[in-house]
């Protein structure tokens, strides 16, 4: 179905209202399919981890960064330069006090909640914005970090600031590994 | 759930990737939920349809077009301002010989389709697209023109050009009037 992303040779540009409407669109529409809060956060989960795991391919191919050597380089990297070149926007980053494997993503503007002011009604539990964190869940994967990701504080729900938590657990690799034993 | 549009102050930019990858796993993420295409069509057109309701207000106000008096007007002003602002491409206009309401936009290049090399596999009937199709219908209604719009050409469908076909219809008002006789 897919083609090489370095085939590509336009440069037209999407505009990020349309981007953010469809965004909208999407969850509502979800909001309308699933009844439990629970189960769009999971689609929407799902859907943000298929599109890392592609992401990242374009990603690699146009940042051109090098290979990060610890958890911390890493989380600047989606930071600074993922968030900046997809999103527009760059979070600010900061990491646990106790564990040195929990990162956290302070988003001071949510480019996807341009045109929310608050959650769905009776929706109180939605993340709205979950597909974000498929994405970087995806995306780490797919360079070996298996980690969890999840919003640990979100504007829409009367926070002060959005979050999204990265907790990196075991690589991948050495998941695969206890598998085969 | 939604604010006013010309509250938004930011100017950061949603990557073109993004949005296409994201197109591209909704749709993906769709085939594995319907397993009719013409479910996941009608699906993707009234996804469509409700951002186009939405869209047609941010278009207005940033498009500063005048009211169109025409069909072929209005399809211009679809072709040439609101492809352009959205998707970044200028879809050409031709009109049917034989009926004054129908309309073709004949897409050179497809943004949506940018990372897609063919339909997936036994999903021969997919409007990959179709999304297109419902926002330009939610964004006419919105001005009081109902119309049907589809594609009548694919080039992922092995056609030589990818086209839209638009018939205008009765207008919503005077629709409304009828029901109500």
């Amino acid at each position: 179905m897919s083609r090489p992303m370095n085939r590509r040779q336009d440069n037209h540009k999407i505009s990020r209202e349309l981007f953010v409407i469809t965004y909208g669109a999407l969850v509502a529409q979800l909001c309308k399919d699933y009844e439990k809060d629970e189960d769009v956060n999971k689609y929407l989960d799902r859907m943000g981890y298929d599109i890392g795991i592609r992401l990242v391919e374009d990603f690699l191919a146009r940042s051109a960064v090098r290979k990060c050597r610890s958890y911390s380089e890493t989380v600047d990297v989606i930071a600074q330069v993922a968030f900046k070149m997809y999103l527009g926007v760059t979070p600010s980053v900061s990491c646990s006090n106790t564990t040195e494997n929990e990162f956290f993503l302070i988003l001071d503007k949510n480019p996807l909640v341009d045109f929310v002011e608050e959650l769905p009604a009776g929706r109180c539990s939605l993340c709205y914005c979950n597909l974000l964190c498929g994405v970087i869940r995806g995306a780490l994967e797919m360079v070996h970090l298996a980690a969890e990701v999840t919003f640990v504080q979100d504007r829409l729900k009367g926070d002060d600031v959005t979050e999204i938590g990265i907790i990196f657990s075991k690589k991948v690799e050495d998941k695969k590994h206890k598998r085969k034993k």
